[in-house]
């Protein structure tokens, strides 16, 4: 762990560096359009969630992967490092940020075309810019019967940028870095490498297979800074004949608890078979409405009364859970009655939400959504038909609502689906630790977690996400109010205490933040590290790759306010 | 490729070697007992299923971690490289000989501590030295409700072993790289590397999440010869409530391509949600009898009428697939019926095989067997009851009857599941491209390589092995006569062949034999073997570790007839 009393921002510029020639020769190479350093562009690009900005030094836009070579050994040459980003949406984990101010960012969003989708054998080739939406689209338009996997990053994010950071969504290929073949990335020494099979001329299953022949490479490109990766093949669900979606109603903490054992016989049996969340109420209040400033002024945390009449007003419980059943209608009602089953005699609700009811609650609300009785359903109905959605292969942002808590607007009228969460100032930062998918570890953590939130008087808005069949990847959010100096403060100091003390309990973080690298690239001593840094000497021996992302660079710098 | 006209024995060892000065060191360690250099030691280990043989020039035999290091401490100071192997039964690949002659073979057979086993999350944490049995008996005589994913090799093989050649089994654990989760590694440095989150102090999630919090390193030591693997946790299968093998059987090879695109449908949706294998009739035959010489004497490879009248005296047909469904009773009472209808209207006949049909054929045969009708019938029942024991947790060395097809004594008759096949003097050599899991691709290849072994003189043997949702695993099989020095010419110029015209096809192999290191990672100018090179070079600078192993060292070495 680093300490952040004494730390002060590093630069990762090279003293020898020549950021002025490596621009002239950027913009030979992608013309004036390719190269942005105004003003308005660095500030865009330095927008961020988190409680700290970095401000790059440029943005460079290649549009083919030669390009993305070239960038590279201009870099190399005039010793200027640069920083890829796909679509620079990683809300709460920094965005479009770099780790250091100052350097240049390399945006591959305009590399964004799907390269091939073999509707045999159920895959697409994309680029980096290929967005949840446009993949989505693809598929619908072209009437292929694949589903991607989405996560809640909104339509326009990046599918690759999500998995190299080993994110995960809802669905059966929820556990995104399985459903990944045959990588192109160009390394820091400007090499093109194909991983897998893709390195051999003419081979017909660098797609289908991962691991290819002799070390399996492409677990060193995620969470990583030793290349750029320009291409992968991504397997696709087929759609099911069947598809319902449900919802695990939980009433109180200790109902949720209960569960956890026989949803683990369920998941470790792939009876759940995709990756269901599990929110708590503060996720499901916070998509309705923000904190509620005039019942609790001079707050950040709700009151347990308030909590508690929230929840009622919302008429939700402590905790809910979203999953889908996908199979042959046989298998799906198969599924429905063995979740009943698995969770009767708990004190647990649980709502299936086929298509037909999902359609009719939509006609029901549009029709009868102002009567008193009924206030509220159409809030209900739509947060349902998103997660369907979500489910099902249709990306949305409408979990994002949720990240506007503390935003003294709450979730601005003309929210839409490609929200853009830097640009409203959003406060967010996610601690997201593994948790052994076990009672007594949950149970520690939760307790832990809100305790500490509890102390820098913030609300614990948690998700439980079951990444696997034996573990949970669970993230403890802070939501702070960007605009309130000493709320960011405190913000940066409660994430930090938390992340320290997940360390200190061993359920360190599956993810860090661009401005917390540091405290997962840490130890000294720690072979592992020494290992990494190796590794990164020969795959970019001029350390032109991201500096300081999940490497030991950035373990000296801390986090700092973002400049208001 | 590498040419092998030109290319003579390479040894890796260091002019410099101090190799007495070594086993002097080691024998101080380990005691008198922990290292050998007696001729009959060294004939055992030199003993292969292969065309060639690698003689070592000793064997050292650690008990612990330390010792491990403390070997490789040895092995750099007196520049002697070590050979690691688990328990030294990776048959047909290389048995437990190195890639170069006048190796020290680390046998690593005596680690082999089940660490431990976490009843509730489903995972063991095990040395390579434990074998198939040992974990299988481990969790059976505890009465833990776990089965282990087993592979063809026998009971006495490594779990580590097999797993760290990308090796597959046949449960819905079967793709065995996916179920595995923190490994413990010495480095060719003599450090001690914890991949995933094992290297934080105290962490608890080690073992049930790999990929940890930065580059997943995991990967990297499959397949390669970076370091030494000496612990890893291993994801146990939870025991269904219900289990059922079933068998599918093809007359003719137009009915198995038929099928291929209903199975990957099955497969795709994950109704077929084991590793199903499917073997050709000679695979079949093979366990039966050995090759015919009193009808076909001086061939190597059955006539087309030969092989016609032993299917019909066996009553088999061109292509047998051998899987096993899991779930509840009504799960699996589904998927037998969803299998069924896919395959109606097929001429696929499928056979399910529950465990009171295994014990009544038993009875039945065993009353019965010698008369006339059921004749042969033992043998199948036997076959069926093996299988349905691999499915099910079991480990057996029954398949591995059928290497014995060109040995002139057949099946020895005190044949047992510990079979030694390199003591036995067996040859086989396996050619194991991945393909696509597709019509096309399949007959193409199933025709050349037929073509290829006649051609040859041999008998094509297959297996072709649903590894994941969108490939196969081929397994083609080379049996030659061990003691047939011309016969064991021609399977080498065959083996290299039939290596080459995959590469040129573009179906790389999915492993590597000891001696085929070289047909796999050559290439000039192939960035992926060159960055290989480069990870070993900060990860085992001294290159002490399995010199040749999917490295490039080998590339100049060639095939070479085995000492008679």
């Amino acid at each position: 762990m680093s300490d952040s009393d004494a730390t002060p921002i590093v630069s990762a510029l090279d003293p020898r560096s020549d950021l002025p020639g490596a621009l002239s020769a950027w913009r030979m190479l992608l013309g004036d359009v390719g190269v942005m350093v105004d003003e308005a562009a660095l500030d865009r690009y330095a927008r961020s969630t988190s409680s700290s900005s970095r401000r790059p030094a440029a943005i460079v836009r290649p549009r083919t992967r030669d390009e993305v070579v070239q960038i590279v050994e201009i870099a190399r040459r005039c010793r200027t490092p640069v920083y890829p980003i796909s679509t620079g949406q990683n809300w709460g984990y920094g965005d479009a940020c770099a780790v250091f101010d100052g350097q240049v960012i390399v945006d591959l969003g305009r590399m964004d075309r799907i390269e091939r989708v073999d509707a045999e054998l159920g895959y697409a080739v994309i680029q980096p810019g290929v967005t949840q939406l446009q993949l989505a689209k693809h598929l619908a338009d072209n009437d292929l019967p694949f589903w991607i996997d989405c996560t809640g990053a909104g339509p326009n994010s990046s599918l690759v940028g999500n998995i190299l950071e080993r994110g995960f969504g809802h669905s059966p290929y929820g556990n995104r870095f399985q459903t990944i073949a045959g990588m192109e990335v160009v390394l820091g020494t400007g090499e093109v490498l194909h991983t897998g099979f893709g390195h051999y001329p003419g081979a017909r299953t660098t797609h289908v297979y991962p691991y290819g022949v002799g070390p399996f490479l492409d677990g060193i490109f995620t969470q990583s800074n030793f290349g750029i990766v320009t291409q992968l093949g991504l397997w696709l669900q087929p759609v099911p004949e069947a598809f319902c979606p449900y919802i695990v109603l939980f009433a109180d903490d200790k109902d949720l608890l209960a569960a956890i054992a026989p949803l683990r016989t369920l998941r470790l049996n792939r009876i759940l078979h995709s990756v269901p969340h599990i929110a708590n109420d503060l996720r499901a209040l916070a998509s309705d409405a923000p904190f509620p400033r005039d019942r609790l002024p001079g707050r950040a945390r709700l009151t347990p009364e308030v909590r508690a009449a929230l929840r009622k007003e919302a008429g939700i419980g402590a905790w809910s859970m979203s999953g889908a059943f996908y199979g042959t209608s046989r298998q799906v009602a198969l599924h429905r009655k063995l979740l009943k089953k698995a969770l009767s005699g708990l004190n647990a609700r649980v709502l299936f939400l086929p298509r037909r009811r999902l359609a009719a609650g939509k006609r029901f609300a549009r029709l009868f959504g102002n009567l008193t009785p009924f206030r509220g359903m159409e809030k209900k109905v739509r947060l349902g038909a998103a997660l369907a959605g979500m489910h099902s292969g249709v990306p949305t942002g409408a979990v994002l609502r949720g990240c506007y808590w503390r935003h003294r607007d709450g979730v601005p009228s003309g929210f839409s689906d490609d929200t853009d969460l830097a640009g409203d100032r959003i406060g967010i930062m996610w601690m997201a630790p593994i948790v052994p998918f076990r009672r007594e570890d949950l149970a520690l953590l939760n307790g832990e977690m809100d305790a500490l939130h509890e102390r820098f008087d913030f609300d614990c808005h948690v998700t439980l996400n079951m990444i696997n069949e034996r573990a949970l990847a669970a993230v403890y959010t802070i939501d702070y109010d960007a605009e309130d100096r000493a709320e960011t403060a405190r913000a940066i100091e409660c994430y930090e205490a938390g992340v320290r003390r997940l360390f200190e309990l061993g359920y360190p973080l599956y993810r860090a933040s661009v401005w917390g690298m540091g405290l997962v690239a840490s130890g000294e001593g720690d072979t592992f590290w020494d290992a990494v840094g190796r590794l990164k000497g020969v795959l970019d021996p001029d350390g032109i790759i991201a500096p300081g992302r999940y490497d030991r660079l950035q373990a000296g710098a801390a986090l700092r306010p973002r400049q208001a």
